[in-house]
């Protein structure tokens, strides 16, 4: 292997790349307010849209043969496939609603999956300046600074984190409040934040315990999943099985608290 | 009025008493990890005890005269009445769960009543070092930049703030779940966050556009109260009926969202 695809490397190139899409963000951040009139969703997709293009630019200069994946290139192209080819997983900006309301939870995501395998991954939120990175093998960092999953193993004392969804039909939002109802019993408090990559990164430094998630894309996780798994922390799917970090539904905890919360989120269905 | 007892000279004495609280908040936010083993619980009540002594005494000092109503104090000593006399009512940490997880919405609380009317605010996140002030009839600012609600004036563009609440026996809990599902399909999206304090000033800087909670007590929101009224918003009970702040009831919004979302949470009961 090249030393310019050294995963040390590689990890650097992403780190630019998302703290120049950190930069278009941030700018557009506090612009929301300013720009009500105009049309805050002209504002999100242009951001949307230069924050991917930014990235992959600079991404596809440095790796021309890798594959790239994008929130944006999706809704305009249909789905890419996820082979065993390098491939780059972007949400260049994950959690617009935030993003709209100027709530601080927003950040870039890129993860780079080699084989299928969540192998480098970079969430950065440019407005709380808070950058958590991992490579695979070389555990996960907030800052430069190392960190750890939560060493707690009762879900009673448990931060659970989710989010309301986006589907707003009825059996959808039933469920959804359905699944709370029965967890809330169950664990100490509840949060939603609006970013999914951010919850997973909660998770990694253990300022959330418990996470789960139904109905998003790839490009929300892809990053996070290499985060998580660095600090410590486990991914699945909800129902118990395997991730399949091509589906929309995801879980992560610490190991300590996997089975139960697995139990809880069965008996919530 | 002397100089001493000005409406500018009493914001300033509470900013620099939140202050102090707020480095005590500071330093025990980091170590939270450090001391799972010692118990967490302990922790909190340390932290919650030296930031009520370390404000109560500083302002005592200034105003021998005035009276206090403190969450710990009302803990230990019962529930002291509110008076038209000068009352200084404060949460030295509001969102103990998030201060016990390192989650980073936990904030220092501190208002005056004059005559029962909220009349000085400020509320200090230390983490994000946020500083949200506010003197009645003077206008609202963070960290020294005037603040105004948000302009949004239709539910279904709203962000909604709320919290899963700390009491879980099975009525409360069907009536919170039942609650949010009512109203996820009217707005969009919901956040939770874990401290009321904070969830007001979202409202007051326009970063969240609705807000309500059934359950606490009036140091949560006095404070956040002077501060969304002077960012230009409003708040009420639930029901629609006049705010009390000694009920454990709250809503607030914008002025153009009030009547439509208290029908909403009519609704929604």
């Amino acid at each position: 292997m090249a030393q310019k695809d050294s995963l040390e490397e590689l990890l650097v190139q992403a780190v630019d790349a998302a703290k120049s899409a950190g930069e278009i963000i941030r700018s557009g951040f506090y612009q929301t307010k300013r720009v009500e009139h105009k049309g805050e969703v002209d504002l999100v997709t242009e951001t949307d849209k230069k924050c991917e293009e930014v990235i992959f630019n600079f991404l596809k200069q440095h790796y021309p043969d890798h594959k790239f994946i994008g929130e944006e290139t999706t809704a305009a192209c249909g789905a890419s496939e996820l082979t065993d080819e390098p491939t780059w997983i972007v949400d260049p900006l994950d959690g617009t609603t935030n993003f709209v309301h100027g709530f601080p939870f927003v950040c870039v995501s890129i993860g780079l999956t080699i084989g299928r395998i969540p192998t480098v991954g970079v969430v950065y939120n440019p407005i709380m300046d808070e950058l958590f990175t991992a490579v695979r093998g070389k555990g996960a960092f907030l800052n430069g600074k190392p960190i750890k999953v939560s060493s707690q193993s009762e879900l009673v004392k448990s931060l659970l984190a989710t989010e309301s969804g986006i589907k707003l039909d009825k059996s959808t939002v039933d469920a959804t409040t359905n699944r709370i109802n029965s967890l809330l019993f169950k664990v100490r408090s509840l949060r939603m934040n609006g970013s999914c990559a951010l919850n997973l990164c909660g998770i990694a430094c253990g300022r959330l315990d418990l996470f789960y998630l139904l109905g998003f894309g790839p490009w929300d996780i892809a990053a996070g999943a290499v985060i998580v798994t660095e600090a410590g922390g486990v991914l699945f799917d909800p129902s118990g099985k395997e991730l399949d970090i091509t589906s929309p539904r995801i879980a992560a905890s610490n190991p300590l608290l996997k089975e139960a919360f697995i139990e809880a989120l069965q008996l919530s269905e």
